[in-house]
C-alpha cells in the first residue's frame, strides 16, 4: 500500500470498470480509506489502483464477492449486462449502483432485471468529468431503492459532495442527465455559432469571450426563473420579448449568417419552431411557449 | 414640465420612433435632463413623454432640425429608410445614431447612404430590454464614426452604462447583436427541451430550475474560456470529453426524447454536426472543433 493512501476505513466497495470515470471513482474511495476491490476487462488499467492499495480481482465474480456495495461504470448499458448477467446469483442481496450513462428506459429495464433477481438497485448519473469526482461540487443523481440510498449515502457522497437522491424512479437520473447535457450542447452550439459569426470579421474568440460570458451570466441565466414560472403556470403572455419580435430578430441572424458565410444550421430549428408557434396564433407569447410545440411533436 | 424631471442639461437630442424601445430611450434622456425632441408615426405615443418635458415634433423634419444628435429606433431597416430619406438634406452635418436592429449588411448600406449625404453615422445594437435602458449594466454596442462616438460618448452613455465602441465598421454592432441573441436562443432552446423532458415525468420547471441554473453557472459558462482558446488556437485535441463520447451521449438524449414523447428537433442539428465531424475523422476532438463545420457550410 502506498504511503499517500488514507488509512482503511468505512464500507468495503467494489468498482467494476476502470475507464476514465471508473478509475476516478475507485480513486476517490481509496482516497477516503474505503477497502476497494477493482476489476476491468483490460487488466492493466487496475495496476495504478492496486499500487495505491486497491485489491485487484481476477474475475467479475471475485470482485462482486468482495463487497456488499458494487459500483459499475462501463461504456454503455449493453456492456453492463454482458458483464453482470453471469453474476446474477452472486449479486443477490447486494446493492448494485450503476453509474453507466444510459437512457431512462435502459435504466428502468436494468432495475426490473435487478428486482427479478433480488438485487437492490440504484441508478446514478454523474454530472461531472473525472477530475471533479470526489470534489464537493460534483453532482451525482441517484434514483431507485431508498433503503439502499440511505444505507450507503455517506459512502456515495465520497464520489461527489452534491450527491442528490431523486426518488424511487430509476429512470430519473438518466432523464436529468440528458436534460442537462442538452442544455450544455445547446449553449455550446450557440457559442460556437456566435464565434463563427464574429470570427468571419476577424474577431477572436478571446475578444468575444467577455461578451458571451456576461450575456449568459446577466441575461440568459436570469431569464430562467421567469421561463420556469411561465412554463409551470402555462402563462405565456409577455410585453417584453414576444415571439413576433424574436421572429424578426432570428431572421436577421439567419440572414447575417448566410452573408458571412457561416452555416445557420444550429439555429434553424429554433427559427422553425418560432415560425410554427407564430403561425398557430401565438405571436404575442413569450419564448417559453415554444415548449408546447415540443410536447406535441410534429413528427 | 412634470416635477419628476431633472433640470435641463447636456446636449439636445432627438428621438425618432417611440415604440417600446424608443420610449425607453427618450425617457432616459429626459431623466438626465437632456433637451429631448420626439417624433412618432402614431402621435399618441409621444403624449406621456411631452408631459414629462419632451418637445413633441409635428414632422420628422421638425424633429431632425431640433438637435445635432438624432437617434432613430424603428421596427426595421425599411422603416428607417422610409422615414429618413426625405430628410437627407436636413440630416447633413448632424450625427445620426441608428439603434434599429438590422443585419450587418443593412447597417453597412445605411452607413454608405449616410456617407454619400454628409451625415455622420453610428450604428448601434441595444443588448437590453426597455426596462434596463439607462441602467449601469445596459450594454449597447456602437460602430462607425469614431469622431461622432467620442463627441457624444457621454450623452450615449445615458442610455446604458456598458456602452461599447467596436470600431469604425458599422456592421459589427449588428453582428455582435445576432451572435449574442443566437447564444440566448440556443440556451433557451436547450432549457425548454430539458423542461419538456423532465416535465414528461411530472417534474416541475421550478423543481428543475436549481439544476439548470447550477449547471449553466458551474459547467457551461466555465467551459467558455477553454472553448475560446481551442477555437483561437485551432487546437481541438482533448482527453476529457471527446466527440466520440458526446456522440454516444447525444444519442441517449434523442432516444430518451422519443421515448418520453418529446420532440428532439432543437438538438438534432447538434447531433448531426457531431456525426458529421466524427465521420470526417475528428472523433478525438473536443466539441469546439464543430466550428470548423460551420465555417464551411454544407449547404
Ligand atoms: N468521462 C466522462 O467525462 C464521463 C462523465 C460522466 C459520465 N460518464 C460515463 O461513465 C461511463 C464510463 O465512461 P468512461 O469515460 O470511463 O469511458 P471509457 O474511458 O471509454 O471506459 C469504458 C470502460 O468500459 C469498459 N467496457 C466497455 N465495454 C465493455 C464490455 N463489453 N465488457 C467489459 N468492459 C467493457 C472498458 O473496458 P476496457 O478498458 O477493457 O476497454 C472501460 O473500462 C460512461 O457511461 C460515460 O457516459 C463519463
Ligand atoms: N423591445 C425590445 O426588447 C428591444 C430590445 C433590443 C432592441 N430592440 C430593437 O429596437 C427597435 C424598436 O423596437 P420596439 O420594441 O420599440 O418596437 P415597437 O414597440 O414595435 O415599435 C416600433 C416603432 O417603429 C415605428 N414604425 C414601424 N414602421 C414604421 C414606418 N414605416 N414608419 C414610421 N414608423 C414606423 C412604430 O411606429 P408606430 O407607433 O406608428 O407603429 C414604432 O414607433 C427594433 O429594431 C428592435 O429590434 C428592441
Amino acid at each position: 500500500m502506498s504511503t499517500n493512501t488514507a488509512p482503511t476505513a468505512g464500507t468495503a466497495v467494489t468498482v467494476i470498470g476502470l475507464g476514465m470515470m471508473g478509475t476516478a471513482l475507485a480513486d476517490a474511495f481509496l482516497g477516503q480509506g474505503h477497502p476497494t476491490t477493482v476489476w476491468n476487462r483490460s487488466p492493466h488499467k487496475a495496476e495504478q489502483l492496486t499500487a495505491r492499495g486497491a485489491t485487484g480481482a481476477a474475475t467479475v465474480g471475485e470482485a462482486v464477492s468482495d463487497a456488499a456495495l458494487v459500483i459499475v461504470c462501463l461504456s454503455n448499458d449493453e456492456a453492463v449486462h454482458q458483464v453482470l448477467e453471469p453474476e446474477t446469483e452472486n449479486l443477490k442481496g447486494r446493492v448494485l449502483v450503476n453509474l453507466t450513462s444510459s437512457t431512462p428506459e435502459e435504466a428502468r429495464d436494468t432495475a426490473a432485471w435487478a428486482a427479478r433477481h433480488g438485487i437492490e438497485y440504484l441508478d446514478g448519473a454523474i454530472m461531472a468529468i473525472p477530475p471533479l469526482v470526489g470534489q464537493p461540487q460534483a453532482l451525482i443523481f441517484y434514483g431507485g431503492s431508498s433503503r439502499a440510498y440511505s444505507d450507503h449515502e455517506q459512502t456515495l457522497r465520497v464520489l461527489g459532495g452534491a450527491t442528490t437522491f431523486l426518488g424511487e424512479d430509476t429512470g430519473l437520473p438518466s432523464l436529468y442527465d440528458v436534460a442537462l447535457l442538452g442544455i450544455l450542447w445547446a449553449t455550446v452550439a450557440g457559442n460556437i455559432h456566435a464565434l463563427a459569426l464574429v470570427g468571419s470579421e476577424g474577431v477572436t474568440a478571446e475578444a468575444f469571450l467577455p461578451y458571451a460570458t456576461g450575456w449568459l451570466n446577466h441575461v440568459a441565466v436570469p431569464f430562467l426563473p421567469r421561463l420556469a414560472e411561465e412554463v409551470d403556470q402555462k402563462q405565456y403572455a409577455t410585453e417584453i420579448s414576444t415571439l413576433n419580435v424574436n421572429r424578426e430578430a432570428i431572421a436577421h441572424l439567419v440572414s447575417a449568417s448566410h452573408s458571412q458565410g457561416v452555416s445557420p444550421e444550429l439555429l434553424l430549428p429554433v427559427q422553425a419552431l418560432i415560425e410554427r408557434r407564430v403561425a398557430r396564433g401565438h405571436g404575442s407569447d413569450s419564448l417559453s411557449s415554444l415548449i408546447e410545440e415540443l410536447r406535441d411533436p410534429a413528427t
